[in-house]
């Protein structure tokens, strides 16, 4: 599924059109779709994801996201500036996106609301590919809705949006309602709230939690965020470590019942070592760009 | 009714007056009045407004409003930049007026006072209207009067109709008194300030919530707004869906009673299916800029 | 009374002495006083000051400020610059000092302590001044002292000051005691220690209440905020409509007794009928300008 | 005692060092010592310090300052921008520096903890003194360690020295540890910790309290706050009114004994008919500058 | 162990990597590893650390720092630019890192979060490096995560790395998880969350407190800081003040148990008369930069 020179958004410059359209082919694999392996948790979950029971020693190193996302197939892989200045000289075949907010999870809600803030403008991530030479598509940022910050935290999303987009490169916006005001995370009218916001805002795609509802079939319900959208193609977020036919089933239930545009999976392949994360990325990436059945990614992982 | 080159508030430079004078007259459909499209609740209100128990399902969909503005007769179609980015370029005989700033509705009053953040300024409205090539007309913001962070919103209001006017664009400025301070929203004398705070601001037109007092008539009570906003014209938020003759005749006494210059309607438009949405939308542009009766706008509405 | 060339406070450059000393002499009419018309009370106290019980039907009309102004003798015309963008066109022989900050009287001290915030930076008033071409003779900026806000109004107090005088423009600071910190905003103590500040700011006028003290003769107690305010000239808010015998001799009194130097008038002015209103007018000037006694400024009122 | 090229501080370029060797001698009267009067309290206690019982009334009056300043021998004056703009002109003799900060005494501790923001750029003052031809050899400013604002006058502090160096200006940083988290003002190894924070700073002079602990002499425990300061100079704010020969030999053990390399003195001069404040200036400008005794200094003070 | 230019992060320009590298070689004198002598402590403790009961008088003065840094072994000498600006040109041997930010310890973390404001941007670094001729290596910069305050350092933090880099400076993060949201500051797990987030800013060096569990060996636990820091090198604060052969026995055992690259130490250096602090200095410059066993550092600082 080609996007046309027709579909680019149009705040994309007209001297810009045909990078952003070269970007965004690259980071969708002319399917369409985005495979996103999202890599930013070091900040946001400090060590939690990386070192602790059940967790493979490989895992410890950051260098191990870079093994996965050079040796399998990605869509693009997701993290913070400074991880790629340091790690993106011996890996250069992988396609980055740059996370351009993130906070840690040290101050809980109950004391404060969530505000990441913009660690670097647009410009600064530009100048940083041209000098780099880095194959870097797009940037992300994530927002919290529902936080007392919203209000700064819309502003800085909408300017990276806007920013990037003038310099051709695809966004991912990571949009999350949460703070004092938010009761129920996961609710299915509230996510489709925010894809709403996400297609508002005019990124090109909105990673949003996985709706939950008692009773309800999640596959189900969140066909309402994805219709919200609109244009704005919608991903979910992984979320913690799952079963990985469970996983698989899930996410083919994303793309082939809901309705999603891709996937963002983070945990559920770093957290294994490194021979069956590359894998397990095979196995996503098959589901997500490949149209492949769970079965047939099942095979993948197993590396049958 | 026309304006006169003289009539041109001088913060327009000399340079911009002829432009500002082809948008207002294109805006306001050479009547003087403006019949505005509201469509910036996917963020104000998330998705209440658009999915559930007596919405039609074509409102699900962002491409709604698009497909309304396009086939209906309306002023202008206010609406966040990103949508406008990413479907305009399927819309293109649509007049654009850029919502610049909003907040979603999660964040309560009684846990925090109202605050909408500008999202870009108006030079960025302005290179976005030469590069997308489309017939942007002007921007609105929404100011919270009695708001704790009243000040900062005064301040951006200030600066967006300053700055629409040195490009030679319109302004509407929503303004609500909000805030724990603020008692009573829809108090006519509290309203008629809000009015007044619009003109001091020099914008083009200003939009209230339409008066209530008990005991009273609106259409009455509504007459000291008018008056306090002078030279700036005064349109009727719509509010909340209501029966279509109500609606319509709520609407002619604004008008024709009160002295307002426009309408500003959104949810009772599309919140219904295309075709009902757009006869709505005829009939309420019957009503604001060609002088028509209710019955003669309730015969369009029912495409008799 | 002349200003001679000598006198230009040090903060206007050389290359805007003459432009400074120009305006200075036009606001004061020559006479070294001020003679203020205020009219900021739209955003200041919303519709309260336009509308109502023994208020004229004239005054609910923002045009009724620019026909005073136009008609009748006045030092300068002080309002906010939306307001002179819109109605200054038809009204060109009007000096105008345009009030640069304005907050409404909603959010009341004892839920936050004021804060009036910068509109506009005085490059945008000297750039509209220009396109314009209206007669603009200065600011104007309040500033309340005591507020937890006091360092950020300092700040753009200061600001205020030195670009207006980098630009030739004169100087008027409204400064109030007010806050939870203030206990008696009409304490003469500390009304000598506002317009002491003002001196410090490098203000040509400030405005101060008209100190009241139990026992004491205000126009006597008033001296020393004259003296605190050395070359800073002093003027007195009006305040609430007062009878008009009383209110002339209590400005007589502020002149000739306690020194100030000129006077700032609203709300005795604009809550007449436009006639009446215009006699006033020519009244206060009589006294301030003219040195007129108050029976001959009771004449001029009464249009014997 | 001169002051050597070689010993400029090097955040003064080499194309202004010349001028601040010229600068640092004018203001040390080439005796490595500052007087300073200080003449901010318009603003930091309102009237309070000008009018009232056994103030005389001479001091009512701004143009006191000016005229003690321009009679009498002494180092610098300290004061605020407007108040030179507006004085200078008469008083073109006398050596200024710009207090670049200020607030007023209204809110206290008890209710926040203090803030003065910077009312210039040093760029401002700059300009202010090429534009005047006034003498300005400097800028001051006031920290307040240990406010819950502290953060941000640090940066500002940090930026005045900056900048002042780098046009070849004298810095002197007013640093007070004050704020809720401040039980003892004058506890001499607060005051010490304070001088030491002047030197990370890079001011060339820093005016703090004079100690005070209980069963200790403060000249003997001053000297851990000289010792602190290393090439930063110390000089002892003057206080509230003293006896004037307890007040010279408070001023001669503080140089002598502790070793200050000058005297800050405010109220102890302005608190005086003029001739009497002339006198007082030149006592304190023999002890401080001019290495005279008590005794010697009592007689210039009482003009024998 | 030498860093090659395809090791150079990619922060870093072209043009800039020559120099980078040169400063990197330098202030690791070739190793690879940092021995830092950090002396940013008169505003982070006051006077402290400086007088007092066993604080040799030689540390009362700050030229103390200088004597020990210019007459003993160091990689680099840290403290805030007023000390270089007033004393390198004494010491014009000492490599310099400028501490670009610092609060005192007055407001307890009780009363408010940590916020250690951003004193300089890095371009005024550059500058001051220019014109004072001075070997000024890097910058460094302090981090205070699960402090409320921070989402702003982590903007500081990133900028001042990106800022750096782009003039080829060298950098070090203090990171130190403090605020009420922080139950146990040596948490093991906590500090590699800390030296994670280092190499996600992609600093050069990131200083952490050295890890405390009870029942376990500090130098095992430290291996998952090392593990999660990646090609971000961590050093160890030194802390408050040890007995010699412990001190010297902990950094041994940092550097070959724990794989820390580097040392950073201030008390236990600086509190000691200057002889004795050189031979300190000495003896942990031949630890950490010269492979010394715990027994020739031992001697070293003996003198024998």
């Amino acid at each position: 599924m080609h996007m046309d020179i027709e579909e680019v958004p149009l705040d994309v410059p007209k001297t810009k059109r045909e990078i952003y359209l070269k970007n965004y082919m690259e980071i969708t694999r002319e399917s369409g779709k985005l495979m996103l392996f999202a890599g930013d948790q070091k900040v946001e979950h400090l060590n939690d994801d990386f070192y602790g029971e059940g967790i493979p020693e490989d895992d410890a190193n950051p260098e191990h996201f870079f093994e996965i996302a050079s040796k399998a197939k990605i869509g693009v892989f997701a993290t913070q500036l400074g991880l790629i200045a340091r790690y993106g000289m011996d890996y250069r075949n992988v396609p980055y996106l740059v996370k351009i907010n993130s906070k840690t999870n040290l101050v809980k809600t109950s004391q404060a609301d969530p505000y990441s803030n913009l660690w670097y403008d647009v410009g600064q991530i530009v100048r940083f590919k041209e000098n780099s030479g880095f194959n870097i598509l797009g940037v992300g940022y994530t927002l919290y809705l529902g936080s007392e910050f919203e209000a700064e935290m819309l502003v800085q999303a909408a300017q990276v949006v806007y920013d990037a987009h003038q310099h051709g490169l695809v966004t991912v916006l990571w949009i999350y309602p949460r703070g004092k005001a938010v009761k129920d995370e996961k609710n299915p009218h509230l996510i489709a709230g925010a894809t709403g916001v996400g297609v508002c805002l005019g990124t090109d795609f909105v990673k949003v939690l996985y709706p939950e509802k008692e009773g309800a079939d999640s596959a189900e319900v969140f066909k309402e965020a994805i219709k919200a959208a609109g244009r704005t193609k919608v991903v979910c977020a992984g979320g913690s470590r799952d079963e990985v036919d469970d996983f698989l089933r899930k996410l083919h239930n994303q793309i082939h019942i809901s309705g999603a545009m891709g996937s963002a999976t983070g945990r559920n392949i770093h957290q294994k070592p490194l021979d069956e994360a590359v894998r397990m990325c095979n196995a996503i990436y098959a589901v997500t760009i490949e149209d492949a059945t769970v079965e047939e990614a099942l095979k993948i992982y197993k590396g049958e």
